[in-house]
């Protein structure tokens, strides 16, 4: 266990957005409650999953929506007392730890705003090990845990509670809500109990995130830092080109066009995405895709561009990064593969895809 | 008190739908679902608003959707009892009576089935005297009752509870919920205490609607009858010309032209719906508009014409019929006159309109 006090939340706000493969939402956004978060409440204490009770109510707390939207409509503060008082009301039991959903911009220092508020410890992990676009893509749906009963929030005030028989009906349902609610609301759900840490959670992610925030934030050579840390690949460097991007139904989709810079000049990259980074091709080839992550760096100073953040001349560095080793299996790749995403082509994986 | 048993299912689901003013869903749907739960739990007992006790929990229930889907996509017939468990959960009270929030079609007949299958008795009343499309659009709405906690539940089994800061509010979020869940759902809403009905209902329509029902069974007249029953007005006799008709947002929207015959000869009429006819024009005029009843029977047996049921060549009778008083107020007006739907005139009294 340490305290998280706020000159941490920089570092793992930024790593967290790098982590995020492009999605999360804005980590400025996060950061600023965070810091407002804990300096109004105190610092918010970390605890490993091993740390964690087994009869612990973990509870996990998120931004659902187009993070397009998200940068406009910012959260009242309110969200997640109400939201967690919705989830005891619905579960009958006192939520006794917080968790990040995903790592991944404002979903990775949510949670840290939502524990100094309400005075829980907060588990260091996650359920992804990155970002990804809908509910039901979680560990705990690999091992049949529920994503609900489910909390919506929305700026408004009003609340939604969704009890569904697949976690694919919570992400229908909830995605609904939420276009009609502006398109972005506070959730909690997935709740897990302590002894169900191990096998729906990617340890350390948090505190992995913070390692990267600062080794970008400090390293004289940001990107290759970043990378070597991930143990990630080099994709691409380039210019950005082109960046078409559209929100529908509660998401942000688009792809972006990356001409090639130094060692890549003469080549292609198009990344496509769904607030986060699916599939990435060079020169018409897919390189990386879903489930492992595709991120984008500033290529001089290492900073995350997140795919709403995406601006015609950046330039850019493109890393491949391997996904928790879970989402290459069968079940894995069915629920978080590109096919599940509407591509007819395989995953094709990071580390056996060439050399470093 | 009095109890209602096989017999009289088929009277109130023909007065109840022409009492919808077309909407409230196919009643013959409705009459299966409540004969067959009569058959199987034996006879509801129907009481009166001034039966009620005080403190009781008077539960409405009711399907929400486009009335086209709803003739083709059956419900479960678990529904009533999943929702209204949810509904205790929600609210921490045991719900003690039922009542349908609408008189219309399926939504007249379907408390009948819940009332049997949960051994609950049926209030003889509605939430507004006819059958509107909204769920804010209750005479609850206008003494300041919450339409939430409002459950609903869908035929795959999922549920979802709402608690909004407005009554549009739970209108908004529950359309995209049954937009999503495929444009039918049961719902629970609204739920008052029994010394709320005064305010809160219409009294006595369940048996104005068997009356109904009965004197277009009998009667040598049937158009005549009702219309006299109603105390309503014959607006137009004619042959459908035309019906445009498509289903959007969970609503089944469009309009039907009405060729005069016998004494309309050489006349036309143009009726709009939203599930509900909302506003008839005879050549170009506004005859009758919300919140009246615009009520199209067959011409000869009286039988009632839903709006999703009416075909070209129909032989149809258009009545007029007063609505409640409390909806012609200003505030009444307001939530559900011709402008609450977007039309561009004011409310004609049926009252006030012309000769009988």
């Amino acid at each position: 266990m340490r305290d998280l006090t706020l000159s941490d939340v920089d570092d793992i706000a930024r790593g967290a957005a790098i982590l995020g493969a492009g999605g999360g939402g804005d980590p400025h956004i996060g950061r600023l409650l965070a810091e407002a978060a804990i300096g109004r409440y105190g610092p918010v204490s970390l605890v490993d999953i091993a740390e964690v009770p087994e009869d612990a109510v973990v509870a996990p707390v998120s931004f659902m929506g187009a993070p397009t939207v998200g940068i406009e409509k910012l959260p009242s503060g309110q969200e997640a007392t109400v939201a967690l008082r919705a989830m005891e009301r619905a579960t009958g039991r006192p939520v006794t730890h917080l968790v990040p959903i995903e790592i991944g911009g404002v979903n990775s220092v949510i949670p840290l705003a939502a524990a100094a508020e309400t005075g829980l410890p907060l588990v260091d992990g996650d359920a992804m090990g990155r970002a990804f676009p809908e509910t039901h893509m979680v560990l705990p749906t690999l091992i049949g845990v529920s994503c609900t009963p489910m909390v919506i929030v929305d700026d408004k005030g009003n609340t939604t509670v969704l009890d569904t028989v697949t976690n694919q009906w919570a992400e229908r349902i909830a995605r609904a809500v939420c276009t009609e609610a502006g398109c972005t609301v506070f959730t909690v759900d997935t709740v897990l109990r302590g002894g169900q840490l191990a096998d729906g959670l990617v340890p350390g992610t948090l505190s992995l995130a913070q390692r990267v925030g600062r080794a970008v934030r400090e390293s004289s050579e940001p990107v290759a830092s970043a990378c070597a840390m991930l143990d990630g690949r080099r994709l691409f460097v380039g210019k950005v080109a082109d960046v078409a991007r559209h929100t529908s139904a509660g998401f942000v989709r688009g792809q972006a066009v990356i001409e090639g810079i130094d060692g890549d000049r003469g080549a292609r990259m198009r990344l496509s995405f769904q607030n986060e980074h699916l599939v990435a091709e060079r020169d018409g080839e897919v390189v990386a895709s879903t489930p492992d992550l595709i991120c984008v760096l500033d290529s001089e100073t290492g900073e995350p561009v997140t795919t709403e953040g995406m601006r015609y001349g950046n330039r850019v560095a493109v890393l491949g990064v391997p996904c928790d080793r879970r989402w290459t299996t069968p079940e894995g790749l069915r629920l978080t593969g590109p096919r599940a995403f509407g591509y007819d082509h395989e995953y094709v994986s990071i580390i056996s895809g060439g050399k470093r």
